[in-house]
């Protein structure tokens, strides 16, 4: 990790005192999506620091998509706060939890809470053409033939369809970039998997059951059928051994 | 949205192109943290894009914290894979979400789950010390003659402690993100409620009551106390009126 005991320690801590200190102005909602951050010299002249520091900071929150810059000197021109699309939310997450390397029985635990609440909020909220999205999913998993990988999308498709159905974008966000995070995980437990057809038959079966609890507006039952489903499966990866995670 | 009609999409494309792919490398497992990722020029013939398009991908990913740049021209130079560490995906979440603006039900649903999540776990995993982290917090909570900033402060410190009691990471760096993302909203709510000596006295209550649940390692009874408490609190806060998310 320490690769030089020379790093250029003051700067680096600069640059992230800047970006601690636009972020507080987020998070007190003093600056929301759409203002203009002040420009770069006047952030130089209230926080004290060198020019080269608040662009560094400036390039990390664009990278981040978090700013756009807008070029020219009219009154559209400048740095302008953006939210960060979901999709770009989700990617980010679904990134960072794939180099984390967190424990699969992590991973698996922070999907069952995630997707029982999913689960409960879909039998709630759930219109009918997200319920006959599910029963399209449950349709093609029930195609005889499929392959592994095959499988493993309808599978992956089904959940995210869950998610969606619950009608609440961060559970939803949450959601989706876990699932995502442990689809390859998933797909390589599936190929290890000594009885393939009894495995995929059992999870046939849990998901129509998740699919009637949430089409009967069940939640108590949607939540603990899904809650049981992840752990379960996760039971079934954990016996056919050490997964790359 | 939509500010000029003339944006250079091709390039932007082939960026986000590059960046899909070396996120499939990530996902799949065949990049690594501590790998090293191909040269500049390798990688231009491997993608068939533009240097320009490589090196706007790789700026993009340093700046969110995925690669690390080794200069030099040794067996150690490169562009090496790093992970984030916890407080970068914290921070890095909690940001979003103080800018995705997202319902406050939303946020206070997805912390119902999560802290359920959390207090169950920590219920089977808590430390001596994590207890005593959790009573000291609970003791400067009944502390008479708090302000509300104090309480506010306190209040956060003991969720944050709860869910690094759970023993599990993942679980933990999403509550964190989601609790920080509103501690501000929470903070304008004890301002604006008309009997706050009323509110702090249950929710000290409430407090007590989970850490004893915890403390006797009552999964189920943590877990509930916890929703219960979240939930009830989004109740309080709903009805004291619109809130800055």
């Amino acid at each position: 990790m320490t690769d030089s005991a020379w790093e250029p320690v003051p700067r680096t801590r600069t640059y992230e005192l800047v970006l601690a200190r636009i972020e507080e102005q987020f998070l007190t909602g003093r600056l929301r999506v759409g203002d203009r951050l002040p420009p770069e010299r006047e952030l130089v002249e209230l926080l004290g620091v060198s020019r080269a520091a608040i662009r560094e900071a400036l390039r990390v929150l664009e990278a981040q998509g978090v700013v756009r810059s807008k070029v020219g000197t009219g009154p559209d021109s400048g740095t302008v706060i953006a939210a960060l699309p979901s999709e770009g939310l989700t990617q980010l997450l679904r990134l960072h939890l794939a180099l984390a390397n967190f424990p699969l029985a992590d991973v698996f635990e922070a999907r069952a809470s995630l997707e029982r609440s999913s689960a409960r909020l879909a039998a709630e909220h759930a219109t009918p053409g997200q319920l006959a999205r599910l029963r399209e999913l449950l349709a093609r998993m029930d195609e005889p033939g499929l392959t592994r990988e095959e499988f493993n999308d309808a599978d992956t498709a089904f959940h995210v369809a869950l998610a969606e159905a619950a009608g609440n974008r961060l559970v939803t966000d949450l959601t989706v970039a876990v699932r995502g995070a442990v689809r390859h995980t998933i797909l390589g437990a599936f190929r290890q998997l000594p009885d393939w057809e009894a495995e995929v038959a059992r999870l046939r079966a849990e998901h129509h059951a998740i699919h009637r609890a949430v089409a009967e507006a069940d939640a108590d039952r949607a939540g603990e059928l899904v809650e049981a489903h992840v752990r379960g499966f996760h039971q079934v990866i954990a016996e056919v051994g050490p997964q790359p995670t």
